[in-house]
């Protein structure tokens, strides 16, 4: 069977896991009644340091009900111009929620806060400028384009202060908060206390099959629930999937750290290999991006290996480490991508993601 | 434990049905590589005779998904005026889809055919009557506000010679499509191919936990997945949800007869002790709707003698059976729903759903 | 030059008109300071009954900013199956605004307000029907598509009792409120106050080149104002038009008469030469339907003979009299009509729009 | 009477002007049989070197209709950050569109256009990025939100390259396109032959009252017309705009050198009284922006005393010279500005528009 770095989603239930979910108490979550959904909701919202959760089948769905329970129509979200929620969300906020999404690159870094804080719009503007107010500025944790990349802890509050400041809600895209939480090696609650609501992810890292949550206030959270009714986000006897979300959030949370020690001995057994086309400095997680002269190619040269990778842009792999590969596959992984990328003349820009 | 006759929604996956759901073969479905979820899919499309079919989180989605595969912006979906999709999906077709609805009351019956053909609105209409084009017709059977009756085959035949007639769509909102098989004793591929879409579920009457299908040709199914990604319906391993939605498909067909028998029985039992607050002949399958003074109330003093049951307005109980409903309890909850109604002075009439 | 029956859009400004245009009081209207704007506005909203309007470049923005001022997303507006805003105005309620409508046939009649009545569904309604509220009830006067027929005083005021005890705002399609009042012989504000808002055309029998206002209350007309800056209707020096309007207020509103007298003696003539194909009893203010055979060729036929009428559908003809159209014209315009219908054929009946 | 320096937006039609609107000759435009609103698309499609061109009520809504024209939902535009489009249009393309914008800083400089080229998104690009499309790239000409400036000639013509390449449309927000010919000293032609659709404005600059106009290749326009139709942009009698919009093209075009010699005299005036508050360098065309303390409240000081002038932010005042200011008004406006600066004893940072 081939080692599959594409992504983190990939993961398969393990057998703990599915012995939870043979077992889980269910009810219809659509009235509110399933024990299993409300168990994981509970304990999601109190990891996180909020009020309250509800369980969506997807991150996207759980960003898209996060933001609209906080932006209106005629009201704008900031976000970083590489974030999730604009580039692989299919246009939803905009097509489905009819939010304006203004995008400033580099908001993790290296833009200075400053210049963001001047890009607010405040909705206390005089009517004189007659801006479209800023509701929401949206951050992601751990940033995928990025590779995977952690928010600097003090960059995060003072943003935090630039928003509260300004009146608008912090969200943060959540699908790999906890791969920062383990790499920053603070609580999930410390992370989860800076942002006004976060979507967060049982089917990444975490290894449930599916599933995630929208966390936040009991207002916003009443809110996102009529998103997702709306969306089609409501499923029946979901506690099937929230017992494997609940197990993953309690036995898989530390082991993280696996993931983030297996990324960065393959980056170091890529950057050895063929010097500049990884920068291992820029692995902080699970995520590792190598320059490559045609990434579709490759990936095909490394599949007929026995080695799935992602491709991030023409010229640009992206590769993920997660519960389903062990120390042997890392091993074996390194060994068969250094060979291909030793076997390339080509000198690229390393971790570029495009 | 209460019986709760409430929904058909309520029922709990079976010890069968966790069974497969615990040993399902399952992968990255957002990939298209579940292959229990490829199961599901196939197998409905087979059963329905259509090419092909996607599975999705709800029959909200499932709908919106169809609907907006045919349905541009700038056209109009027709439906009948107490449709699920105009009713209880808050008003996503038009809030995230763009669409227009037209209904007309008595769709299924008793409108007559000349006058819904007289209001399609054709596209190949000469630009001078500059109408929103018709690009749907959709139909919901069996029907929920109606109280889960069936379409005549003839009347949907004829009404497919005028959909195919006019160039529109005829899509089947088919929740419970598989109690209108088995109410008229013909294959659901027989009712399937009558329709150029449809959504069809897998939690109410046939007691899959989770889930629903979208079933058509390839090209609205291609486009149906584009919808259901941007809506975050998109999940991972949704093998384990789709396991038991294809066990529910291979063995809780045929026992829905059981359901319509019950329900048969409950409606004679409250039809005696009440006579005129039901209307046996209108029980076409697993739905009961029972007009009392004060529906509320009524649910509370039902519910404190162990019986739970649906309102579907100010003066009217919703009553379904299904999987999770015997012979006793049929018989257990008649005593007691007869014995509240008795003791109601009020003449109200019987089978309206408002 | 062609006797122009297909609209009553069609007048051109007449001299007078052009003069107080070009003479008109101008400012920027966007910043609220075209004085000539803001008389109409206030004549217009005193004329009808209410406190406010804002002017809008046509009877769809008008109708949109109306119905959006009331309606919010995952609310639904009831309205005939027939209405202009579910016809002619190309879907833009649920594509621009995210509005679901219900529609009902018959609403201005036959249809029995009790049934109406019973489709609403109050915002009050106990959540768990969890049913689509209906925020807007909306009638068009005169209804174009029922011919120009005017609404019972009776039956508006009872369905404003029944909306107002349902807490559903009641709208008026006003855009020709002007032949309504008219036609029954009652002052504009007798009708306007009727109404929780209305949109009303300036451009239609009051000859005025452009322009519709929506009526209201203060708060309904300022978020009516950041919806027609939305949709980019504000316009700058708006003066130039809005002069014109107030002159057909002032000047052309009680000559509409000599347009339903014109209306009611081509009906006549009609009917005499090729009963059954008009309905005279029908002609209530200044439109005709005609049966035809075929409508576009039949237009064609009378458009070679110099005069021009509308198609409402395939067999339907439709004519409109107004400002433009003095008494030999009607007499010429019946001669050629007479004629033409009297080497038809073929039966129709009489007075269908389609 | 108060020297009006809030925009150009403010003059008031001359009374040549007016002489053509009365005289105007018009028809009904919804059925494309206005002569002077024919005239005045054909007339403005031939300046700018396009095929065709539509009329409309607002820049708001041209910009809306071109974007529209060209973007599908699911897409996305990608245009400066601080863009009237993202700015000051209510968030129209996300709100009606459900087209998603992202945006970066400095599209008109100094953004690396590289940084720019690698920021598209082409459909071409393979599936397995699976990333939102783009499908217009939006500039503005000049620039609102940086004072009024330029865009190089060679930069827009590199632009042009790029994306021609990517296979998305050029859109150039042309409100002030007049000012930037005037400026650069070229024919409109020879910039308007550089984008694939412009959305240009009648009613700033050129001194007409209302209207602004669509300007690009043949299918282009026909679906601007249909957006244009739903959003209730059809006027009727609309010749009368027209013809003032055509004579204004005609007769006013070259003067908007006066406008900018005003300006840059202004500047001077305001930079000699208080060095640091304008940049008289970045005072291209005939906006200005002045730092100063607090903006709502110098705006008030200067208003009475008889000039008004506009604010672009807390501590920034915009300028802006026209058609109804002359030679004396620009020294009075001088005396009575740098009197009130020279008052003031704060420092900022001069031009800076927030």
């Amino acid at each position: 069977m081939a080692i599959d770095l594409r992504s983190d989603t990939v993961t398969r239930p393990t057998a703990d896991m599915r012995r939870v979910m043979a077992e889980a108490e269910v009810g219809d979550d659509v009235y509110g009644e399933d024990p299993s959904v409300r168990a994981l909701e509970e304990y999601a919202a109190g990891l996180l340091g909020h009020e309250a959760a509800v369980f969506v089948p997807s991150g996207t769905m759980g960003n898209f009900c996060a933001l609209r329970a906080s932006a209106e129509i005629g009201t704008e979200v900031i976000a970083d111009a590489e974030a999730h929620i604009v580039t692989y969300e299919l246009g939803g906020l905009a097509a489905l929620g009819g939010v304006q999404t203004r995008t400033l690159p580099g908001l993790a870094g290296p833009l200075d806060l400053a210049e963001l804080a001047a890009q607010i719009r405040p909705r206390s503007a005089p009517k004189t400028y007659n801006m479209v107010p800023t509701s929401v500025v949206a951050v992601e944790n751990t940033q995928a384009r990025a590779g995977g990349r952690i928010w600097p802890l003090d960059r995060l509050e003072r943003l935090r202060a630039i928003t509260d400041d300004a009146g608008v809600v912090l969200h943060c895209d959540g699908a790999r908060i906890w791969n920062a939480a383990v790499g920053l090696g603070v609580e999930p609650r410390r992370l989860g206390q800076l942002f006004g609501t976060l979507s967060v992810c049982l089917s990444k890292g975490l290894g449930a099959p599916v599933g995630s949550l929208v966390v936040g206030d009991a207002e916003h959270i009443d809110r996102a629930r009529v998103w997702r009714k709306r969306l089609g986000g409501g499923m029946r006897q979901a506690g099937v999937l929230a017992a494997a979300g609940l197990y993953a959030l309690r036995h898989h949370l530390d082991r993280l750290a696996d993931d983030h020690r297996h990324a960065a001995e393959l980056a170091a057994t890529l950057a050895d290999a063929a010097p500049g086309r990884v920068e291992p400095k820029l692995v902080e997680t699970n995520m590792i991006f190598v320059a490559v002269r045609d990434a579709e190619s490759f990936a095909a040269r490394a599949a007929a290996r026995g080695v799935l990778v992602g491709t991030a842009g023409p010229t640009s792999l992206r590769l993920l480490t997660h519960l389903d590969v062990g120390d042997d596959d890392i091993r074996t992984a390194g060994d068969v991508l250094a060979r291909l990328l030793a076997a390339e003349a080509v000198h690229a820009t390393a971790g570029d993601p495009r």
